[in-house]
């Protein structure tokens, strides 16, 4: 948005439009190289994870993960000295991913089992949408990001009742049925309170009692009845975040005879009155 | 509402001040506070039930749950005392809920485990977004509410159907599956309808036979179905609530010869006595 | 509707007229009686399949059942002599529920068990709607009903391509899991598919390969997300019963002049253009 | 839709008639007597892999489906002799689920276990809307199919995030619980959370620290929560596509000076030309 005067090196402004653009050739084979090491990344995170193969493949599962995380470290560094502002680009969403993304590699040597967290870099691959010249998706992306804000407050009074509930639900669970049926500390019936008002039910802990039998149905119904809310709320700011989105599209004309709006974008006349329109 | 005169001492208008507004710094300070002492009342209560934690810090627990108690019985009887109209806000929902959040208290010196009905206190957390100027959630819980109580005819009718529904679907899979499958009596197999209607699905009472199967994939395949009713319900009455909260903050214009008001967004002329309205 | 001249003896009209009418004193007391008669009924089936209950209260609940049978045996005889239309009685909905509300009685002579198919009685509840004189809810319910209707040829395309998956993805699991992990037949997996894909999800089948598990992560996806179109279509369809309920509780008005339609009830003139309305 | 000239021999144009045509008689009866064979045929498949039923019943059931094999591939090869255009056939969604359904009986002789692919000529029974005459259910399918395919940009931003989600919560969930809990790689921890998330929640892994169950808390709200954005997305979509077809369905007005069609249904001058239209 705020243009300011380039004053890269020539060298930085090359390479920054490597790395930065994607419509350049030489930035397409870039963002294309760059996303599928993410994605072998991501694979040997996961593969690390699976005993039997880490013990068959542990060097090579190594050499992987250092060599990507070398990569990546080069990456970054290449995109804070070639940013236009590399303090802007540091705070923005993808530069605290992109930092993020090669902190656990280090952070390992001193505490085994954070090369895990390494996993964060699968969020690097939401990349691909601005990558592949897929603008209509990131524009969809923004018409449900706008819905969502809209509906922020209606979902977080929502989330406050459904939290309110589901701990006095809980604790009546815990004062009914009791620990000898698994209910075994109010935490735990809040828990128990939270699977079954969502519908998840792993059945890891269910009501044994008559009683409890009884309240569990209303708490099924009641999660049942409530998921209606949130899916009302955001259906309403979907409609209206799509009908801004539209209107931005094309600013709506009014007939001054009548004032019928909107019309169709090739309307010359007022279609109720005949009137001529402002082109 | 309905103003009547203040015939309060000037120490208890004061005090009342205090208490009941959260304008003021004072009553600020006294309102976080409060929300504060609810949150380590609540914690406590749940720390009360989970068995190791209370075996090791019986008498801190203890200590801190007769030290709120007191304070919030404290703070119960000032309301009394300052309130306005005493017997209004007795009766009101915060009320009734204050009145609560003390009395487990005392009931269980007579009949232990009424300690863990404390957890009511929970309810007085919602006081926070009075207390926190969360004008907008308000008004936003306002439209929920408008929604929800439009909707309730039709979610009425709704919760009759399925019920008859469980009802009929839980005897016959009783019938179907008998008591040596799990389902060992009606009102076990109706728990086990609404477990599944619901898609809840604990897996604790599972159908066996090929054709408890048969009758359960029917009920699982309503219940995915059903769903959309109260969905469907929701979003339509939230759509009328929020257009006509909306037309509530939009100005009203009033017809300068008849005086009528309000008018439609788009009226040009007065729907009563045809004169043109300001634009 | 079709009104023919009443040809009922005055003693039948009479007694017709407490049967079928609760707007008379004689005719509510007799429906509140009626119900509460239900009420007992259901439960008593319900008590009778709970094996501790039945094996102490035997006696009882026979006596209770048979006696609430004959009156609604006598009942069923007395609203077919006292109907305007015998025949037109008998084939209603109410009037074949009547009928099945007794028949499982008798049929328990011959053959054990039947005796809970009594449970249908629960459906002669849904007269308290029509009792309690909750007008609103039937009209309720009326635009319920006729959302539903318009959704039905959109739900059963909806539902065909649904039961296509489940019997795919289900065969795939059969071919991948195979009986070993519990996936004894193609019926069976494709019951664990309907389990899946509704997220019911017991538990009591699962994957236990990692082909397997990937299968069926694709299916709750799935699931999860094709809910989303009986929600759709119910919300859809519920919008337009709601508009054309209103629409036939107030005839719409057109302007004469300028076309606008519709208007607001007590529009006397056009808020378009100022043009007098018809009444 | 483009009409080539009709270059088929007449037995072919007349064979052609019976098998691609179901409004003369013959082609009714053959198509009823298709979709009875791919019935037989699908309950075959399933009865085949139940293992009792198969011991006692091995001859019978390959001697069904070896003749319906024969059947199918005989019309097969009659489809596309008598085809208009037989590569356009081929290639057609119908042809090549109608090879599909074939293919897998002979790949059976080299491969035992292929035949229970021949699962797929459930597909084929979705030509009973065609032949049943359900063309109202075919332009029901057109809306359905038109909302999702408007819906698709903004769906699969949606799967995108919610795969993302998946990815890292697993891997925390990993991190968290460990192996020693049944989370015993990485990605049988993202099976996991695709379980929970998506609200089946089988229960064959569960939580068992505090730690966890309060994480796996978040993922089933987060789950429960924003099940509502596919929602709101095909009902936004739904709307839209139910409009635009009423107004195709709609007969079109054309000005009579201009030439213009069509017009928005309350129009009453052409929106080009200013020229009044036929009411």
């Amino acid at each position: 948005m705020g243009h300011t005067a380039d004053r890269r090196a020539p060298w930085r402004a090359a390479l920054g439009d490597i790395i930065y653009n994607a419509d350049t050739p030489a930035g397409r084979v870039f963002d294309l190289f760059l996303i599928a090491a993410i994605l072998v990344s991501v694979l040997a995170v996961m593969l690390d994870s699976v005993a039997p193969f880490r013990v068959r493949h542990a060097a090579a599962l190594d050499a992987v993960e250092w060599a990507l995380t070398g990569l990546f470290s080069l990456e970054y560094l290449l995109r804070l000295i070639t940013a236009r502002r590399a303090w802007h680009y540091a705070r923005s969403f993808f530069g605290v991913v992109d930092l993020l993304s090669i902190l656990p590699a280090y952070l390992a040597l001193l505490l085994p089992g954070a090369q895990y967290l390494l996993i964060i870099r699968v969020l690097r691959l939401l990349r691909i949408f601005r990558v592949l010249k897929l603008v209509r998706y990131l524009s969809e992306a923004s018409v449900l990001t706008r819905a969502l804000q809209a509906s922020l407050a209606k979902i977080t009074v929502f989330l406050a009742v459904v939290l309110t509930l589901v701990v006095i639900l809980g604790t009546l669970m815990y004062v009914v049925e009791g620990p000898q049926h698994g209910f075994t500390s109010i935490p735990t019936s809040i828990y128990w309170a939270i699977v079954t008002l969502t519908t998840v039910g792993y059945g890891d802990i269910a009501p044994k009692t008559p009683l409890g039998k009884g309240l569990a149905s209303l708490v099924m119904i009641l999660g049942y009845g409530i998921i209606a809310v949130p899916t009302g709320i955001v259906t309403v700011g979907l409609t209206q975040a799509q009908r801004s989105a539209r209107r931005e599209a094309a600013p709506a004309v009014t007939c001054a005879r009548c004032g019928l709006s909107p019309h169709e974008p090739d309307a010359r006349y007022c279609r109720r009155c005949g009137e001529g329109l402002p082109t």
